[in-house]
Formats: C-alpha cells, structure tokens, sequence
C-alpha cells in the first residue's frame, strides 16, 4: 500500500483570471460596490475555483468519517466510547443533526466507517465499509497507527474525493465523528505548529475544567514521548503518532478534492486540523479550500489563523459531523444567485453613483 | 388620522412556559449539550414565539419601504435621488438583491412606495402605491414631516404586518430603500441616544472621508436646530423632525407585527434604527424582534448595544432592502429543522454523557 497521489503531488492552480472576470462582474451589479460584504467574496471565489461564470452549488457531497480512538483508554472525553458506532446507525437513520441538514439541503451524505470498537449494524443505508481496525492505538503508549493505516486512511479520503468528482459535485463537504478525536485533533495541531497543548486543549462534547486540564496533561506527556526535536513535524509524523483514522481519511479526502478541483467548504476544529495537516503536506491545497465557521473549541483561532482562514459564521457551533460547514451551505447558494441574477445599472435602467 | 393603536398600545408578552418546553426538548436531542450553539436559541426563540412545539419559518414576508428624502439637497449621498424610483422597478422587475433572494427563499415580496421624487412607471407588480408626499422636507431647514405624514406611514406600515398576519406569515422582514436614508437614521439614532453624531455617521452606500465629515456636520447643525434639550427626544418627536417616510413605515410595521404575535427578523443599520424608534415608543416589543446581521455601517453597533441585540450573521454586508435579514432566513429553518427532526438520545438509542 502506498500514499494516494493526491497526497503526494500538488494539485493544479485556479486559473487567476476567471477570478478577474468574476469580480468584474460584481461590479457592475445594482448595488452600491462592496455592500453584499463577503457574499461577494464568495461568489468570486467559487467562480474562479469552479472555472464558470455562473458558480453553483447545487451538487453537493457530504462525507463523514468515523473511527473510534484508543486515546479514550486515558478518560479524555465526557462520552462512552460505544457513542462512535451507535452514531453511526443514527447518521443511517436520518436521526442526527447532520443527516436532517443534507435533507434540507438535498446534499449527497455518506458515513464512511473506518474502525469502531462497538459493531455497526450491517448494511446501513449510506454507510461504507472502511474498516481499518476497531480503533487507533493509545498514543499516550504507542504510535497511533502503522504507515501501512495511515496509507489507508488517506487513501480512503481520496475515494470518497473520487466520489464527489464522479457524481459531479460543485463542492465537497468532510466532516468526522469519533469519541476522543479532540484529543488527536489538538495533540496534531500542537506538534504541527509547535504550541503549547495547554494553549489548544478545549471542552470537546463538555468536559469541566478539571477534565480539560487532564486532557491536555495526557496530550503533553504523548507529545514528550513522540516527539524527537523541537522543531515541530510534518504531517505524516504526527498522523501516525496521533491519529485518528478519520482525520486522516479528511485530510487525504481534502488532497483528493484539490487534485480533482473539487473546492472544499471546511468545517470546524477537527475538520480544520485536517486541513492544516494537507496544506502542511501540499501547500497548493489551500486555495482550494473556504472555511464554513469558527467553532466554539477555543483551539480553533490559532488553526485558522496558521492556515490564513476567515470563517464565514461565528455561530458557537461546536458538534463537528460536517454541521457547521452545512449551515453555511445557504450563503454560498445565495452568493451564487445574487452573482448570477441580479441585474446590472445598465440593464436595469439605474444610474450609478456620481452619475446626475 | 391617528397613530395606529400598535403604536399606542403595548403588545401581548409571549408565553414564557413555551420557551422552557423548547429548551428541554434540545436538551435531550443526539448531540452535546449546546453543541448548535446560537441555532439551539434561535429554535427555542422562535417556538416561543410562535407558540408551538415544532417552530417553522416557511412562510416569510418581505415588505421593503421605499420613500424619497428632502435631506438629499444637502450632498449627503454618493448615488442621485433617481435612483429610488429605479430601484423601485429594480425590485418589481427581479434584478435587485432582494428580489433575487426572495425569490430564492420562496419568500413573498412586495414594496411599499411611499413617495419619490421622480416618477415610477405605473402598475409594477408587487409595487403598494402608498404615496405621501414626493419626498420629505429638508430636515436641516424644518421638520421632515408632519404629524399627519407621519401617522400616514406609521399605519402603512402597520398595514403591512396586518397583510403578513392575513396570509398566515410566520416571521416578517422589513427592508427599506432611499437614496440620503442613513443620514436620517443617523440623526434620528443619535437623537433618541443623545450620542454625538460624528460616532455614529458611516460611509452608507460610499461616501469617501470628506463626504461623511459632511454627513455628519449636516446631522450635527439639524439636531441643534431640532434640540430643544440635552435629554434625548421620544419616537414620534424624532420621527418628525428627521424622517424619513421609510423609516417611521419600518417601525410601524415591526410595532404591527408584535401586536399581530408575528416574529421580525431585523435587518441592518436602517431597520435597527427602526426597530429602536418602536421599542422606544413600546418596551415590549423588544421579545418579538431577532436580529439577522451586523452592518458594514459603524453606527450599528451602537444601535445593536442599545437593543441588548445580537446578531447572527457579520458578513460585511451594507446594503439594506432587507438583504441581510433574508440572508439570514436558511439560517433559522435549519435551526427549525433540526429542532423538530433530530432524533433523542432514548430514540436512538445513542449512550448521553457520563453514561457507560
């Protein structure tokens, strides 16, 4: 098993001038220039990325991944670790806030499930086979997992990236659910960026104070063991040291939309990490992704600011499972519409500023 | 002609045991506690509001009011005073911003004419000829309207909220459009708060540093020339003094609306100014208004602050027409959407916290 290509080749550029051509556009439209604030950005952006003068996002895919964490062992989350498979089938059942979203957005959802410790129901709608194992090692002992897994993972982001290319997807969706994954998601930020796990750590689903502060004790004593210099590492280190399986199934699927100009609307702290890991590993991975929201994980800022990213919402959302990414699904939409139909001063018969 | 008794007399006060109900039942929802962040109170708001268990915003007016400004004689504003009348067949004709997301969101539009300089081609769909006077007098010469005129926009507005209530509308937007509008509510917002008008006075659709000296120098001298002390002015007192015919329609409708039981989702700068002249004229009007977005306009913000208001969405966004509180609208259907369709922890059969 080797890395899927997409991680190890830098995907194409957006052609600059279709961005141009874009923003031309919003300038002639019936309204005072800049005043649909970053609906205008967004229009743009997606134009470019889309290659079109109409953007769209219609088609959209939203792939979550899921795999359970053998960080759980050290009492990192305020759930039981059988709360990762039994979402699973709740994902199946249209029951979670995510699976009542991609309804109401006719979005594509898929649940990619990469290793739980608790069975899985067979042959759940929607749901896909990705079994590494039932859950990454304790990374407070060991390395999370092999390079042979962390192969698997990232090549089963990219499947799901091939997916999204293959139904004709304007924009990709990733989003996670795993008992413990802020843990992993924040021990990978801090060896990533080299910043102190004490400054990163947050509540995940609500863990007290005294519950974070043990967290982030667990993180820095993983952190001592795995790390062999001060100088931070790169994102196939730090994924094998930490974890988990379904980051790195985001990370590699993230690679998988950029190779296949896919744009990617990222969603909060564990989505984010995972983004910070692929433009780690290809920084040309970047202009491919928008960022949906600010989660209410106090770790977030610091991973938006390392990656140069202004989240459209600021909502308090902190659930993960693609959601907050979802929610903001509408104002892209909107974007599109208000860049695509609104009229221009010279069709519609207004005068424009300064004119008498 | 009188006040219409929305404005006279305070509104129903909702029903406090329905918001507790809401709120338990996100508590027992599949996701951590708060995890939806600010969609959990908007979902328990608008249940509360509308009385029910199961909260919808499928229905949603759109009444946008437009009205010329005599204050315009006075340079205040980058675009001509023609453009009101252009925008108006703008709107009926589908190339303005609002038209295009009301269109997008299923959303009934209609415009409310309250007068304009220039002329507006007859019979526009959707367009309400409720004309006054062709503009408002110049404020920095006499009063901008009379008590007659403004009872006459007042209840225009209210005439609005009494369509929304006929066609069963679970939430009402008011937008506003008139070339020289900020430079009314910034006099009438720095009047009513006693603030010094150089704070409050922005750019509004694009005046450059010299232009919004300007705009509140004129602001400055009208308010000495209306002052007759330091201790602030009441509603209708500032209403008359600085206008505009939109305005006073806007604040009458969101006065109509809370005596109607209909919740208003406030727009920007202009709409807050409103919504303040109405909470000003009756306190208890204040529960039934939620609040879309944070203008690009500097004064907002102390208009938000003096409505304990805040807002969902900062997207920079500066353009009015109710633009912004439209934006906002998926928004609240998705918190809907999950509040009444997310499966409970017991449903599921998902483990809560602390469970093993």
């Amino acid at each position: 098993m080797s890395f899927p290509s997409s991680w190890t080749t830098p995907p194409q550029q957006p052609d600059a001038l279709l961005f141009e051509r874009a923003a031309q556009r919003q300038s002639v439209l019936t309204k005072p220039a800049g005043s649909l604030g970053r609906l205008e950005n967004v229009a743009v952006q997606l134009a470019g990325l889309q290659g079109t003068v109409t953007p769209a996002v219609d088609r959209v895919q939203i792939s979550v991944f899921v795999g359970d964490h053998g960080i759980c062992e050290e009492g990192v989350s305020a759930y039981p670790q059988a709360v990762t498979a039994q979402m699973i089938a709740n994902f199946a059942n249209g029951g979670a806030a995510i699976s009542v979203l991609a309804k109401s957005l006719g979005a594509e959802l898929e649940v990619v499930n990469l290793g739980t410790v608790a069975d899985v129901p067979p042959n759940l709608p929607g749901v896909i086979d990705a079994h590494i194992a039932p859950c990454t090692r304790n990374f407070s002992e060991a390395d999370a997992m092999t390079t042979e897994q962390l192969c698997a993972a990232l090549s089963h982001g990219d499947a799901a990236a091939q997916r999204a290319a293959d139904k004709g997807s304007q924009l990709f969706i990733g989003g996670e659910m795993g008992i413990g994954n802020t843990t992993s998601a924040t021990a990978l930020a801090s060896s990533l960026m080299s910043k102190n796990p004490m400054k990163l750590t947050g509540p995940g689903t609500g863990l007290d104070v005294a519950g974070v502060r043990h967290k982030a004790e667990v993180i820095i004593l993983a952190i001592q063991r795995h790390d062999n210099d001060d100088d931070g590492e790169d994102a196939i280190a730090v994924l094998k040291a930490f974890g988990g399986f379904e980051i790195a199934a985001l990370a590699g699927a993230f690679a998988g939309c950029a190779a296949r100009s896919i744009p990617v609307l990222v969603d909060g702290y564990i989505a984010s990490v995972a983004a910070l890991l692929a433009v780690s590993q290809q920084p040309d991975i970047r202009p491919w992704l928008l960022f949906a929201h600010r989660s209410a994980e106090p770790g977030h800022e610091a991973i938006l600011e390392a990656l140069d990213a202004e989240p459209l919402l600021d909502l308090g959302m902190r659930l993960g499972e693609g959601s907050g990414a979802a929610v903001a699904i509408p104002l892209l939409r909107m974007a599109c519409e208000l860049h695509n139909k609104m009229a221009s001063f010279e069709d519609a018969g207004v005068s424009n500023r300064d004119q008498e």
